[in-house]
């Protein structure tokens, strides 16, 4: 990936050594460079130094190579061409008149998805009890879309009964991504959700200090459970899909702590189930899973929290309140701005 | 290797960004950062730019990974251990009263060789009809050593009977590099040498235009010999050491000019094996392999063309004068300076 | 000035080549190099480039001269003396623990008095009408104190009987900072102050547009007023100084709204003066003049806004509410560390 | 001459920065601009930072104002028409495809001569005597032609009987230039001229120590002459002049030293003459004016060393084997690039 991202990089400072006949603004490049460390001394640099022969000089800098959008698109692509028309759609400079220029302008996208040939391929691996598990790309979840590959996730579908995949960051961030993003653009949808929480983390929530977790407290406890609870509304009601909260058990968790939690998720209609997993192996989910299976038996029905010909705005207002419960989203006249270039570039289609 | 590389310079700039308690002077930084691309817009740079949380400003550039001095190092050293004391000597800048900054200073010889713990360790190839090949270690010979590692040879050497290994670039510059360099520092002596020539090459050497080089030319083929005979000389009576010269044949050879190599070969005491590899497989090879058997058997001593405690300017002067046949050196003011500098630093008693 | 003011910058950057005995911190210098023109290209510059021969890296950018603090200092110095002391407590850096650096640091203050040496003596002109006048000094008012300098209104004082400076930039910005800063620090008192004022500039205040202005328009001008009684209120509640309003007529002025102005700064009991001076030459000033005669020789205190050793919010504060009439001042997290700074630099003393 | 000499960079970035209509290639531009210090920092710069308001990035640096070639230019013209056409052929950069841009293609030549109009106005000073004497222009004679403006010259001629200008840097380097650039560009043509030397100088050429330089030491003297009378043969062979040599006489100069050389130029046909200026003020000068007197009333004609037509190499071979002795030019690969560049761009035809 991050050979794929500087390729790009160095085909589109050589277009311009080369004469730039697409008329790229120097000073006006989006791609940056990658580098597989945090090195605070390429943040910003100017490159293309030392006369006629080195290059045109610019203003430039380097990401760590993870946060390349290459991965995001490696991630969301179905197959090697799509990959392709994919790559090449990305947006890397523009011109002096505000013009894009794509990677496609330069005829990149081939090479690049040469480099990510074998990127593009799901890896297998095993658990301690031989399970098989596909693992496959890593986009940060918050600068991109932060779940793995949609080829994983479709074969594992082809290969499994059931098959379960991670949207890390909440049911607020994470899943919300995973079905607004990814299962829009692969046409995906989920039979189950299942909700990871702990007791612990719940009452650090109402208050507790990290030392105190230990001891029971059902008031902190109390405190703490909205938290869940609206993660749990966000599945069930926002999106619409059947739930079930699996509690990652604990030697110091209580009886009755663990009781509070069922007795408030039960009034908005999910079942617990205690996860042992880490202490008794595969045994340790049984419960957890024959849960999963019984939701997926029941019918349901996906919402996005947005539909595709919002305006932009309409989106980010979508997501503000009725995930975030905010009043609304308010833009600065930069961020006006913005919005509008990007609908005129047709972005206003895609999901945010 | 990239990454043990740019690892250091990143160790670097950090200890200058903290403080810099090594003094070291940000425009005698003589340590690059390594990308694994010709990435011309990269060559030269200012980084450490964008205010005092990202780095310090300083004048530097990229070079390809392959040429970075890690991978010298890594085919020198014998096994780990080896492998961090050599990488903590290597100097990469100077402070303000030109006192030389070694990567030891930095300890960051430990995090480099954890790096390339797995890097150290050869690869296992094999050919079409079986034959086991170790692949290992690529320093270009024009800024390096530029033969594989001193493990491989080594590892070759216990596995089998007979160990090929290649140092390329001819008799002069290849020859010499792995005899004075790497059979120096790691303790190997060649029991023979296979010098490799073609007729067509030789003729090319001779004046023969690339489009005639098919037509028999035994008087093209005569001028062009001495170019050969050079390299054979070089081995027999500067090394020292038992030599063949195997000619690659190919379908348009003449047999009178296969028979005049072999006599003049012969004149310096050194026979011609034909090497019919490239058409029957390990069959065409041999009638080389008994000669090099042969040679193999007869008792030699290798000779270096300088001693360690020679000057400099005394070792360059014997590479000019037994190798190249010029008749001597003479330094420029700039080098006499830069010699003067490696000799204090005690680089005189290294191999050049 | 431009030239004491660059002289400063490369003893700076010379000082940090030769050693950097003083431990400046190239990432944290704010003395930057002027130019007199206004040169988009060197607003962001990195110098120092091209080896260890030619300085050490580091971000810069040029000003335009005028913007000097040189030009500053060299308005508020009483002589060469305090031109030298001044200039020496100039602050051109921090090193990497924060302590500041001053020219004086670098002794510079002295190269760069001999260079202003010149520059610090007034330029006698005259008027049209042979009335002598005394030119110099130009410090912006939106970043400095704006009015002339120390010397030159000192000098006017002993040779004439009546000496009268200008504080651009209304009677809130121009007349604070001429008061608070130039007459504290010099140890001035004005006996009177004029306000100058249009008729149609009041009504422009008042909604009308420019090329309605010559008609008259008594509402209009009622509307726009009271931006002309703050200023007058401002000077004589505020400083506690005699005032007297001095309109610029021109020809499409009416009667009635000359005489409504006059009635309104009566009501504060301010006169009103018409002067015609663009059209009359001196004559036209003699109404003006005669009323500010009148007013030199009533007993007057001259009052600051704030006193030297209020804090930095209070002195912020009393600027705020009692001359724009503001409900208070909020100072940003940033800009509290900047204030604690200063305040820590012992600058919480000094008029703002 | 600072201030044209940055209007026109300023004026080239602003085309660059509004679209680069012209093309400029911003690796290729030879215009530096200028500071009135010697400043290293700025030497070597990276300029147009800061993003698309801040003009285009590219490498630049500073020269010393005086080394601009707008003085060459200034003292070069016959009036401001001349200055301006002048100015409009300086080629300042080239474009991707080598052609050149000269500041005409920027129309900055009638901004730059309005800068520049007072700047051409000779200034007129006096002697302690009274004697008028005109100051004008100073181009540095090593990278420049080295001699006062044109325009001066001719002012001198026209209000005097006898004009006497300056042309330093010795008989080959200065009056060369002065000859064969100055002369040739503005129609000039010296009738005498005079050499001046000293006897101190003479025998420190001839070997004797700075301490010793007061004791009579004929022997020494005569090591040195050579080196006066090539001076002396230059200007009356090769530039056909009648000349006199000066003696500036020192208290310890010998009567048998001043014999010697007077002898010697003898022998050349040319006059010895002392000056005693400098102690006894004109009239220690008479000696010498009458016998620039009586040289101004001998016929002559000047020779140039090379004529117009001659190719670059040609000029360079005249100046090598005539002037300095040499036994000819011998022009690397580089340089005879350089020369076919210039010869390609009609720069064949000027002087040298």
């Amino acid at each position: 990936i991050g050979a794929a991202n500087n390729l790009l990089a160095a085909l589109m400072d050589n277009h311009i050594h080369q004469g730039n006949a697409l008329g790229i603004d120097v000073r006006r490049i989006t791609w940056k460079r990658g580098i597989d460390m945090n090195d605070r001394q390429l943040r910003y640099i100017t490159n293309g130094l030392g006369g006629k022969a080195n290059g045109v000089p610019r203003e430039d800098g380097f990401d760590i190579v993870v946060a390349s959008e290459v991965m995001a698109v490696l991630c969301l692509s179905k197959d090697i061409d799509d990959l392709k028309e994919r790559l090449g759609r990305m947006i890397i400079a523009y011109t002096r008149d505000d013009q894009p220029i794509r990677a496609g302008d330069l005829n990149a996208q081939g090479a690049m998805a040469a480099l990510l040939k074998d990127a593009l391929k799901p890896n297998l691996v095993q658990t301690l009890e031989g399970t098989p598990a596909l693992i496959h790309g890593g986009p940060f979840a918050n600068i991109a879309h932060g779940c793995n590959s949609v080829t994983t996730t479709k074969m594992a579908l082809k290969l499994s009964d059931y098959a379960v995949t991670e949207a890390g960051f909440g049911a607020d961030l994470g899943a919300e991504k995973f079905i607004d993003i990814k299962c829009r653009a692969a046409g995906l949808k989920p039979d189950a959700v299942v909700i990871v929480a702990t007791v612990r983390a719940l009452k650090h929530h109402g208050g507790v200090a990290k030392a105190d977790l230990g001891t029971a407290d059902t008031e902190a406890l109390d405190r703490g459970l909205p938290n869940l609870l609206r993660h749990v509304e966000n599945v069930t009601k926002n999106f619409g899909l059947p739930a079930v909260v699996a509690i990652n058990r604990f030697p110091t968790d209580a009886v009755e702590e663990l009781q509070l939690i069922e007795d408030r998720c039960r009034e908005l209609g999910v079942n617990v189930a205690l996860s042992e997993v880490w202490g008794k192996g595969g045994e340790g989910g049984e419960a957890l899973a024959k849960e999963v299976v019984r939701l997926c038996e029941q019918p349901s029905t996906m919402n996005f929290v947005y539909e595709d010909d919002a305006t932009i705005e309409e989106k980010l207002n979508a997501i503000v309140t009725k995930i975030y419960r905010g009043s609304g989203v308010t833009l600065t006249p930069a961020a006006k701005k913005v919005a509008a270039q990007l609908t005129q570039l047709g972005f206003d289609k895609l999901p945010i």
